[in-house]
């Protein structure tokens, strides 16, 4: 697949090679946000830069971004890439994927000769992923003018706040607001699947219409402490019993809502712990952690109403009692632009790869980025789904058809402004 | 009620309450087997028994015994008493009471001037909670010639063997099976019920017609860990929900077997534990560990055939797999002697006690003498059932009522073996 494509599949694979071999020896892949690891990942990424021709700059939110000028002033910019931080134990291709398939474009550009009318920037987005300072998503943040005051405050368990890390990240706090961008003409982001959609149904390419919405709730679930020998079942109140009763209903209904064809909708229940976990004592108390996620507002408000009006019930009919329903966090959905998707379709089409629309059930800079510009995605496949692990992994071929149909994207994408 | 009773009710209530101030101080009430508190305890029963008449010695298993000589020799031995160590935390009343008890029909028969045909013997038996030495019912496993070798080289974390704590209890680990008993006529332990079946049919005594069996089961149930977002509902084996499947379904069986009517029974699952317990993870397995008690072996026979059966069914029916089922302990349910069950029964009526036969759902002693003697029990009511903590609570005039139900068996026992 990869010779006929528009990029160079070795080039693009022995760079995100390279980046893994920047990492924690003791836990690879690992190149956590705001650690020395980090910025020796980012000066590997300048260097690639500047030898792919790229002005690179921080900005003031800490984003690496490489800047390759258009013909035609005040067009915009066409923004792509991703983020080259990493979880611990994390994977080789989550983000780096995304920022090494941008460079790519950026030389294969260069190599062929042509300047798109638009300016075209690549960006490593600082700190996608979740963080001991408790802020995601830092740099795509700083993009929209979303990095509050609130949150530059926020500190690690050592006491450095996200503004302090962020100097070190070479980024400025001081003109945090500077980092807000109004000049964005699109955002594509490549990004493997994370899932085994793509896989199982034997696809190239994932085009992403939409980041699902995540809600988060905790569920305390009340019963009564008692000898597992000496009380009768009649007399019992088994708070795993009410939490068992809510894990298969909350299961049913997500199953229901995902069935129902009105968008991507799933919900786990992940976290569940029970005191006092004793061999010998009824459980007096069980807490569950939801997490839901939907690609469409309205499936995720029915899931909350059901849950709302049916989950007091059914642990109520186990005999025990929900005592507290709480929402941890919500985050809204976000959507990708229709046009830019049907770009994306047809750049797949127009290489020969086969591709499906799909949500994301996870969370990117791309749904930071949709509030100030036209956004999407581009999926590649993931073996068996693994993500956020050592095992991570797409073929070189997958990771050069989604640069290839990135590339096809950018510039039909650069060719449409011009009608 | 206290004051009609053949039993001095306040000098019973102020023995309980005098072992519950030689607690360790920081966790009442504690005085653990093994352990310099629980010598404390000891001194001042040594002190009471001596107080009453009775001659005291220590048998090879470390039992406190006190010796009331009947009138007849070779009649055997009505033994009578219970335990007077606790759990960590634990409350006033589970075995101390029936060693109180116990003391007290002794001083009670030396009131009213009555000697005994046989021989009456109290015993506060070594060691019957589960402890850091991973030997229950130490002293009553000596009565039956059941410490073994391999109990007796059971150590503590610290390295000590049982036998060497025996030892240090002023028990005599070299001369172990001479605590073996054949002389015993009848034991009769009085306890607290520790559940709430007398409260709540406000019952005065529990005639205790067996102790239940206990089976303990460990369930591994596996999935596959999924990123809780990018996997659809159709693609996940969760583990959680397996788990949730059978916590139900156990549930459901053992209330079925409950209201068969056929003996008590109960199964709880007290315990699970999943990984990798995180929310944004599809649970890739969990733990579970049933308890089940049954007071005949057959039901807890068709238990067992009913989760061998159907567990693995259910479970894979939600997309999981039943990997272990691992049978940790199964211990043997014990019949009280039917002929001392109506003496008890007798006894209540005679002194206008209302009573009911009962199972009992927990381990005791009373378990371990059914294996060379006729065996039975007296439960009195405790508040709310609560045992094992602090809370744990039986009036005054519950517990001397319990105590005149055992003086007037122990008189019945005697008078019957005359005829």
């Amino acid at each position: 697949m990869g010779a006929n494509l528009p990029v160079n599949a070795q080039r693009l694979w022995a760079d995100v090679m390279a980046l893994a071999e920047i990492t924690d020896p003791g836990e690879p892949y690992t190149r956590r946000a705001f650690t020395a690891r980090f910025l020796e990942g980012r000066a590997f990424l300048a260097r690639r830069f500047a030898e792919a021709g790229l002005l690179a700059r921080i900005d003031p939110a800490g984003n690496l971004i490489g800047r390759r000028p258009g013909q035609t002033p005040g067009k915009g910019v066409i923004l792509i890439g991703s983020h080259s931080d990493t979880v611990p134990g994390g994977g080789r291709f989550d983000g780096v994927a995304g920022v090494a398939a941008a460079l790519e474009i950026a030389r294969a550009l260069s190599e062929q000769g042509l300047t798109l009318d638009h300016d075209l920037e690549v960006i490593d987005c600082l700190a996608e992923e979740a963080n001991v300072y408790g802020v995601s998503c830092v740099g795509s943040r700083g993009l929209t003018g979303g990095l509050t005051p609130e949150m530059l405050a926020y500190s690690e368990p050592g006491g450095e706040t996200v503004g302090q890390a962020l100097a070190r990240m070479g980024g400025d706090p001081q003109a945090i607001g500077e980092a807000r961008r109004t000049d964005i003409a699109a955002f594509v982001e490549l990004h493997i699947e994370q899932g085994r959609v793509l896989e199982s149904e034997r696809l190239d390419i994932g085009v992403v219409r939409s980041i699902v919405g995540i809600l988060r709730v905790e569920l305390l679930i009340e019963g009564r402490a008692d000898h597992a020998g000496t009380t009768p079942m009649t007399l019992r109140a088994d708070a795993l019993c009410g939490a068992a009763a809510a894990i298969l209903a909350t299961r049913g209904k997500a199953e229901a809502l995902a069935a129902a064809g009105e968008g991507y909708f799933a919900a786990t229940i992940g976290v569940i712990e029970i005191a006092p976990n004793a061999a010998n004592v009824v459980p007096a108390s069980a807490r569950l952690v939801i997490d839901a996620r939907a690609e469409r507002s309205e499936t995720m408000e029915r899931f909350s109403a059901w849950a709302e009006a049916e989950l007091p019930r059914l642990v109520a009919d186990a005999g025990t009692r929900l005592a507290r329903m709480t929402i941890l966090s919500d985050s809204r959905h976000a959507a990708a632009d229709p046009g830019l998707c049907a770009i994306i379709a047809q750049a797949a089409d127009s290489l020969g790869l086969s591709w499906r629309e799909m949500a994301s059930g996870a969370g990117h800079d791309a749904a930071m980025l949709s509030c100030i510009a036209p956004m999407a995605m581009i999926f590649t496949p993931c073996r068996d789904g693994r993500s956020h692990c050592a095992e991570e992994w797409t073929e070189p071929g997958q990771l050069a058809a989604g640069a290839a149909v990135m590339l096809e994207t950018v510039l039909r994408i650069d060719r449409r402004s011009d009608e």
